[in-house]
């Protein structure tokens, strides 16, 4: 890994205002090179998302941001009424890039609104704004990872082992990441966790995400398959588990990577308390229950051919590829969020979680 | 898949008495090609079980057992002790090429001991006396793979589902497998059971071998990833769970292939009966416990280059890579060995199993 510095030194996304060019790190190069991307056409920026070149929730929202600001700025239309068409079709062609991104069409409706409140203003006011709000979308991701984290470090001590699945890091946010949080956090306390990073088949974004940005941060991180979590975690090296979570519902269970109900219920068969990590944009208020969370299935060459196509199953084997796993409420011991964290039972605490976010947005 | 017929049409291993060849199929051109190895000289049958052509202790056994036969044969010398020094070099050649495999120094000192015990007679006899007892000890082999299946049957019922760790296969032994032997029984009878593959990171043995031997073999199987066990007991579609095992202690906990325990841990929070299929060759009541057995560590490039070759983690990267895990026996349903289903608590069932083997022995 001679060419890789910490990847706390690298940004995810980053915008350079003076070229006016989105940066990002080439995840889809990963582990074996950092590669970074200067971006500055709607093209490059929709391969970008569409590719996986940058991936995870929180991070495509603040690459869509400022990309739709970059490109914005090139319009070069004198009238608002000019601008915004070209503004809406550029929003438009760059929501099409993952259509199920959450956050991608939550940035870009943000921005869109900025657009449209400043539109009495001159062009130049307007993207003033853009600016602005971009820029505070990806402060509010780095915020909210640092709150979980700090959160998250109450639940832990000096020393202990943390396991972890699939990528929740550094690489799906602007800074931090969800599950890694505490870990990043706790190294800058001196906290020296002993990392187990889970693999995560089918598409390994454990050995290919987590444990490169974890490693090249200087933590101690120790990949293994999926199937050892009991292994480590009977030989008392685990002291608790965070994860991401892809959507929460109101009564506490948590939709995640395939796999992740697996890594629950071993925990808890161990005794070894099981946290999933939750910015309150991915709680869902309005789903009772993970029964009713649908369930992404995915191709069946991510298994029989792996990543990188070669075949290592037989030609027309069946294959059941689903991409997420639904883990109990009973299974989770906390659900950490940026407004501090809901313990069981769900259906109260979650409530408690939203009421004080509200709290927090009256007050500014 | 065009080239393959059923498994079940050939043997994993077979001696050709008229050609004097050892005739296996090359498992490591599986599961694309069936390439079907014809061995005649000790080079050739070392290096089959060297480089795995053939694996699964009962099938090295075999292999083994047929491949001195084939050997003395060919050694012509005309008296007993020039005979004995050249059949104890093959023998102790043999027995190099895989020196942990208990199968393998077991039925070559099965075979010795018959040499020895007819030293007196004509080369001519010893040789039909070998032949006769490498042939006993495939026929027992399959008959404990059957009676395993038919005990197995009887925990079943028609169109059930069933999950499987690992490849405990007819690629493991004679014919039928162990954990495998319900699954075909279970065919002739017309069962039609509804079978999930693990794949069985990282050597891929459920991708490769068990996913593919019941494919071809006209089963209905689905291969899933090791972290996917977890959602099919969760949509209800296990009603048991059936694997192998490298050795079980006298209290019943049982090790065999990493991954085992999370699939019975699982299988334990869904409430779905977890069975290990052991012939009582694998159980070793000398020891005590589970925790007494040593785990094997293996290459940490099984896990960060696949089993082909091709980096997936970063260089540098720590990895734990345990060959198996321990099952602890309260996880376990059942036992089940060719002399019938021993049931918790195992440190008086397993007794009797072997008390029920010695009065069969006694019968004899």
């Amino acid at each position: 890994m001679s060419n890789i510095k910490s990847i706390m030194d690298y940004d995810t996304v980053r915008l350079d205002e003076e070229k006016n060019e989105l940066v990002i790190i080439d995840q889809t190069k990963l582990p074996c090179e950092i590669e970074i991307l200067h971006l500055k056409t709607a093209k490059e920026i929709w391969d970008a998302i569409y590719l996986l070149q940058v991936r995870g929730a929180p991070a495509i929202g603040v690459a869509a941001a400022y990309g739709l600001y970059i490109l914005a700025k090139n319009i070069g239309a004198s009238n608002y009424d000019d601008f915004y068409k070209e503004f809406s079709r550029i929003k438009d062609y760059l929501n099409s890039s993952r259509p199920t991104a959450v956050n991608l069409s939550w940035a870009l409706e943000r921005m869109n609104a900025v657009c449209v409140e400043h539109k009495s203003e001159p062009i130049k006011k307007i993207l003033e704004a853009l600016l602005q709000e971009a820029k505070r979308i990806q402060e509010e991701d780095i915020a909210t990872c640092r709150k979980i984290g700090e959160y998250a470090l109450t639940l832990v001590k000096p020393g202990d082992g943390l396991l972890t699945h699939c990528n929740a890091g550094q690489l799906a946010t602007s800074k931090f990441g969800t599950a890694t949080a505490p870990m990043y956090l706790g190294k800058e306390k001196g906290y020296n966790f002993h990392i187990f990073a889970d693999e995560t088949r089918p598409l390994l974004q454990g050995a290919r995400l987590t444990a490169f940005e974890l490693y090249s941060s200087g933590l101690d991180v120790t990949l293994i398959c999926d199937n050892m979590s009991a292994s480590v975690m009977k030989n008392g090296w685990v002291n608790a588990v965070f994860t991401g979570c892809d959507r929460v519902a109101a009564n506490g269970d948590a939709a995640n990577k395939i796999g992740t109900s697996v890594v629950a219920i071993c925990a808890n068969y161990y005794h070894i308390p099981f946290y999933i990590c939750a910015p309150t944009s991915s709680i869902d208020m309005s789903i009772a229950a993970g029964s009713d969370i649908k369930i992404e299935q995915r191709p069946a060459e991510e298994v029989t051919e792996m990543w990188y196509k070669k075949r290592m199953a037989p030609e027309g084997i069946k294959v059941f590829n689903p991409a997420f796993d639904v883990t109990d409420n009973k299974l989770i011991a906390g659900i950490i969020t940026e407004y501090g964290i809901a313990r069981p039972p769900y259906s109260k605490s979650l409530k408690d979680i939203f009421a004080e976010k509200a709290r927090n947005a009256a007050v500014r």
